[in-house]
């Protein structure tokens, strides 16, 4: 598992020749700091003279950024699984009309998968995003800053997501499909930006 | 040493109630992640058909983009040393004159360097989104959102360093330092954000 590994083990992996793991892996683990860090705010903040009437609100977000934390690390693996599935779809034998009729099937439903996975990725990142703008200008001041990394992780993790959902859309025959998850992604791009925007404008009240 | 950490418990001590690590070697790390991701997409286009005209270009870009790679996936560590180093000079004693004096020069000395690090973070992250505008076009085509997000990594990673070169500023005394090393900063930014925005409509002209 791609999560196991030594960061430095797992950098020297990335860079590799190899295309996978890749974008859409770094993607994830981006969007997994960034709720790593609203949670580390948030448990900051707790407990703090000053910060006892946010102190349900912040209990709440703990809890949350701490369950998008845990499905985020492992979609670190699940993304390159979607990849290595696509590839391996490829390889299936396509000699008789019914190994074809296989064979295609297969790429497609790996490919519907390579696009289901981001997609839930960029879902669970804009989740980070709205739980960060939840405490901004809320939680512990003197963590301004790690709040402002962990939307900005969560937002180039949404972005980074996106663009592994359209770069395999033109592979996907079934065009409803494509067309909804297209809308989708875009969707939850508008609203990460958007959100994003807000942080960032809470957080620089604060550090100027 | 964080880099020799899981991946996973990585984000668990990110996610932990210590603020350190914190956001500043999540800006390292994700600029480093940048730059395996660049040095991906060269590996994936040098010796591959179709790409002979730039694989000068390529190999260059290779070369240097390990080169930021190694020394970001340093400043992972170094910008969490860099944070110890001010608690610890906090701790100091100060009971005598001669103690505060020698306390408050350890707190000047260690939050300046909580200030250069993050700023050389920054510069390094900008180095990387250049490499990436470099090759954006012309590198495996295949590979063109690993390219996207080795791009949002690495503008991620300078917009967090300046929140922490920021977040630190106020606590200087020496104010020629702080005002050469905010409009450094503030730099590094606008550099980043133009080229960023140069990256990803050349990535965009291929993932639509």
């Amino acid at each position: 598992m791609l999560i196991k590994m030594q960061v430095d083990d797992f950098i020297e992996e990335l860079a590799s020749d190899s295309p996978a793991p890749g974008g859409g892996s770094v993607a994830a683990l981006s969007g997994a700091m960034g709720a790593g860090l609203v949670s580390m705010v948030a448990r900051l903040t707790i407990g703090k003279k000053g910060y006892e009437d946010v102190e349900d609100l912040i209990e709440q977000t703990l809890v949350a950024s701490e369950k998008i934390r845990a499905e985020l690390t492992l979609l670190v693996d699940k993304d390159t699984q979607a990849f290595n599935r696509v590839m391996a779809a490829f390889k299936m034998p396509k000699e008789t009309q019914a190994e074809k009729s296989l064979r295609s099937d297969a790429i497609q439903a790996a490919f519907q998968n390579a696009i289901l996975t981001p997609l839930r990725v960029a879902e669970l990142c804009l989740g980070v995003l709205e739980l960060a703008l939840s405490i901004a200008g809320k939680a512990n001041q003197n963590a301004a800053s790690d709040l402002g990394v962990a939307a900005q992780m969560a937002y180039a993790g949404v972005q980074g997501a996106v663009m592994n959902v359209k770069i395999n859309l033109p592979s996907i025959k079934d065009l409803q499909f494509s067309e909804e998850k297209k809308t989708k992604a875009l969707a939850f791009l508008k609203s990460a930006k958007n959100v994003q925007g807000q942080v960032l404008q809470e957080i620089n009240k604060l550090i100027g």
